[in-house]
């Protein structure tokens, strides 16, 4: 202890930081846990057929895909992993604050690698009719949409009318060209920065990284313009990608998700509102739609 | 061109996105060229004693410091980067989509580094009296303050009494731990992740990267809690850390950063709410606050 004054550096600080950062999960985590409130009611198992792994030198990224959202896009692209297409082809892309991206290199469309039996051009899937959609929404002020929540645990806006996917951190969408139908899956992005929500109602969102986002948030970046890369010996393959239900039982890890129409989630929408641990003095008593996730475990 | 169908793989699209977003960038960055405007109501040139160089194994980060938010954190950090605290120490937390943090891994009191003559114990800076500070208002609906908008080029909330810098993405603040008061500037963080908001007014804030976080944001993540590094091995040291007005004449990088109260920032602002580029199908019309950042242009 230094005299004259309390201990402020590091890992004193940072050690309680942690501590009450990690309160806040526990607390999510436990919660109800003595009530009678069943797990089923509580976390959800994503449905193998909507898991999209991506190995990577690195380790694994899991998507859970959102056929509700893109039901075309998504059928594309999981028609192309199981043809193998992505087998193999990089991230060809690291742009800061923004995304990170992958699909063909090729420099000219005689050298593209063929997408199979796959379409090559898609209706775009924009946004869907909030019509009977179950949107759990959340009371935050938003800077983009009218309303803002959760549908089957995906962020979303809404105007009333119609919703789609909000560009949150994590967020999986299929890149194009200027034409609004020229993406087919092909080549997928993820957000890695501040939710860039000017590109809402402008992509087909096709699903949210669930587990492994640091393997592509934390690539270095790509040094040509938008972040691609400029050299193949810069970029990480794709060593396999798959469809979650073909994956034996054996090698699957048990993913559950907390239900965002659970008792439970609001209770952690609550919690990340109000702050009451000691380190907020000033607690917002706020919450942005991109500032919830909602919580996974992972058991391999 | 594959036959029947328009070549829609990278690089065709990824070009044309490209082309379309430098365009934005580089409208912002002529505009007004013809005009009678002199530069200097456009950019301005930051005083070298409010930048702070770090520079690691990969590149400089620079950081502009904000006297204005935190006049006597930002006194202590210039005293312990002139004493040359931080050389040496390493950046010893990258959690994803949050924060990196750099300062003193020692676990023992007994261990810590010296800070010299730099004060141990701060008042809290978290937030600033809005009274007389020429506020540039930003037309966004806030998920967490009244008003937003920038002041001297730093993205800020308010209350209308108070103003306080915002959590947007390469902002840097005093890491502390759960006293008020228990922050002098030896650690530092910078959100390298979607703003976290909540934090505003919770945490003295000092500046902004205005280059190099990639350097930080792209750190492979701690794997301890918190995105803490378990091991010194894992983490990156900071080789030298200077203040802007140290450095000699015929070092110095020039730096121009766009003014946030100037007409071509407002032009700015303009094209980044309503994005007219053919790409934007549903163009939003709106803007937040962490989805700007005023311009910056580095000559070595």
């Amino acid at each position: 202890m230094r005299p004259g004054g309390s201990p402020l550096q590091l890992p004193t600080q940072a050690v309680r930081l942690i501590c009450l950062l990690a309160a806040v999960a526990s607390s999510v985590l436990i919660a109800h846990a003595d009530d009678d409130i069943s797990a089923a009611d509580v976390w959800r198992q994503p449905d193998p057929e909507n898991l999209l792994l991506l190995e990577l030198p690195m380790g694994t990224v899991i998507i859970e895909l959102a056929p509700g959202f893109a039901p075309e896009h998504v059928a594309n692209i999981r028609t192309m992993v199981r043809e193998e297409y992505f087998n193999g082809l990089p991230i060809v892309r690291s742009q800061d604050n923004y995304v990170a991206q992958w699909g063909d290199p090729a420099e000219s469309d005689d050298d593209l690698r063929s997408i199979g039996s796959a379409a090559e051009s898609l209706q775009p899937e924009f946004e869907r009719d909030a019509d009977g959609v179950d949107l759990v929404a959340i009371k935050s002020r938003d800077a983009y949409a009218d309303v803002v929540g959760f549908v089957d645990g995906f962020p979303v806006g809404s105007n009333g009318e119609t919703l789609w996917m909000a560009h949150c951190y994590g967020v999986v969408g299929v890149a194009r060209s200027t034409a609004p139908d020229s993406g087919n899956g092909s080549s997928l992005y993820v957000t890695i920065g501040h939710a860039p929500r000017h590109l809402d109602r402008n992509l087909s969102m096709v699903g949210r990284v669930i587990s492994g986002i640091e393997n592509l948030s934390s690539l270095p970046r790509g040094t040509g313009p938008l972040g691609f890369y400029e050299s193949p010996e810069e970029t990480t393959p794709i060593l396999r990608a798959r469809v979650g239900s073909d994956i034996p039982q054996s090698e699957r890890a048990q993913i559950d998700i907390m239900r965002t129409d659970s008792d439970d989630f609001s209770d952690y929408v609550e919690d990340r509102t109000h702050r009451r641990e000691a380190f907020f003095v000033n607690p917002t008593g706020r919450i942005e739609i991109c500032n919830l996730t909602p919580p996974v475990k992972l058991t391999l």
